[in-house]
């Protein structure tokens, strides 16, 4: 399911970024910030539909170059990441292919793999093309969000096109040798099933009683660690997500189901007061909670 | 709905404590910790089912005394305090009355009020009894997990019997007096519904995703902060949070089938694709989040 990566690869001499937001500034302020032992010989250049945002990132030194139409920086670019919302990276990609420096590759930083990766298959740049996912999100946007060590040690996912292992083994690298991130290459179809789970999943649950506090808590109720953590999610970016779980909605429906139908299973144990029912069901949950570990209270 | 504390009452010379877990071991720490301009003057005695527990809280310091009934306790407390689980404390009550110190005060630190209360009213000790519950909770247990800085800054709700004002405005004052805490005086009932919101509604939604990922989470998946945060409450004491969820199953009931309904409209706008409706309700839940703060990542 996973494979480790070993590959060594040519390091780009410009990289180029569309979207300059807390995803895409980050990788901007990390590849061009000093005091990396003489620099990384990396040029940056960069696009956001946002002028300002070009110019702070400019003015901020990570970028070298923010042309003005998005198809300057695909000119430029060996690397080109975009890391726009999931569907203008789909439109872009289509929108950029007749633009693309000769033997460039082309990456993307979205929560979902399978539609991008079908759509570079059929745009014929299977070979040029590989999707990544970086396991670092935050939920602040916007350049002023982005960091320069946020992918510093997270495992960044890497799913290849068909027949596209060397452009993915690439961009692997790439995520390993200037971000210092782990890359792990995994297929597509897989990724999604796996973020559906861990993230997609949780973010429904915690926007769930979000919405569920906002409207039914008592007035003046005071929230502990305990509802502030739960719903800590709930406060990510709406238009993202909308947009995640709705391309992936196909692995998050039969997610949700599980849930209600657990849900019910709950409420029924409760009702008849199944104190043996709720304890093992609680268990469970504590066991698998206290072997994954981290954030603690 | 609150009243602020600000009655003056005369501090116990001895504190009784039966449970020496994570609360009841925290009172006692607190109440013993050496370096607080001279000490208190607070004697405290206590006893746990557990000889190795009183032991050790004895050896620690946090006791003065530690005898091996939990009637002896009972005939030396000016205060008395039940932390024990919620129904070991409903028992703990009825089988303690005969012993009581005369003129001592009784409460618990229970996090479900109207059942104590009521028996507190039909045992005829509602004029010595108000009903404690600190906001001060930890996922850990034991002695071993009591701190001597539980309560220093945390809310207490205490509520009162029926005509039992005053013992409740004495109990108040002690947490606030000998804790550091921030008592609100707040009916039973009121209170009951308030926490089913803001604490026992989070507990079931964080086990409820645990238990979904422990069983579906594909094998090898990696969990980043966000799933981390949402389950934390997950891996609370079990047999604990049976007897909470079991007890104020009246108010959480109409609640998970508010969630239930709720799930099931997320699902529907899913299946039809309705991006509007899921940015609203996730909008929703955004903003909520975002205004009550804390925990940020």
């Amino acid at each position: 399911m996973r494979a480790p990566c070993t590959f060594q690869a040519v390091r780009p001499q410009t990289l180029g970024l569309i979207g300059l937001g807390a995803i895409g500034g980050s990788i901007a302020r990390q590849v061009k910030q000093p005091g990396r032992g003489g620099g990384n010989g990396i040029a940056v250049v960069g696009w956001s539909p946002e002028p300002a945002e070009r110019a702070l990132a400019a003015q901020q030194g990570a970028l070298d170059d923010a042309p003005a139409r998005a198809t300057d920086v695909a000119r430029l670019a060996d690397l080109l990441i975009l890391a726009a919302p999931p569907s203008a990276n789909l439109a872009q990609l289509a929108a950029l292919i007749p633009h693309l420096k000769p033997g460039s590759l082309v990456t993307d930083v979205g929560s979902v793999k399978r539609g991008i990766v079908a759509r570079a298959e059929r745009l014929g740049i299977a070979q040029r093309f590989a999707g990544s996912h970086p396991l670092a999100g935050t939920h602040r946007h916007g350049f002023e969000a982005a960091r320069a060590d946020l992918f510093r040690g997270a495992v960044v996912y890497v799913t290849p096109c068909r027949n596209g292992g060397d452009a993915a083994r690439e961009i692997a690298h790439f995520w390993e040798d200037a971000l210092e991130a782990e890359p792990v290459v995994l297929d597509a179809a897989q990724h999604d099933a796996q973020v559906a789970a861990t993230s997609h999943v949780p973010q429904v649950i915690a926007s769930l009683l979000g919405d569920f506090l906002a409207r039914h808590a008592p007035p003046g109720s005071t929230f502990g660690t305990g509802a502030a953590d739960t719903t800590r999610l709930a406060a990510s970016e709406p238009a993202l997500w909308t947009e995640i779980l709705l391309m992936n909605r196909d692995e998050i429906l039969p997610a949700l189901r599980v849930l209600e139908e657990s849900l019910g299973t709950v409420e029924r144990a409760l009702e008849v007061g199944d104190a043996g029912a709720l304890s093992a069901w609680l268990e469970r949950a504590a066991a698998w909670r206290r072997r994954i570990g981290g954030s603690e209270a």
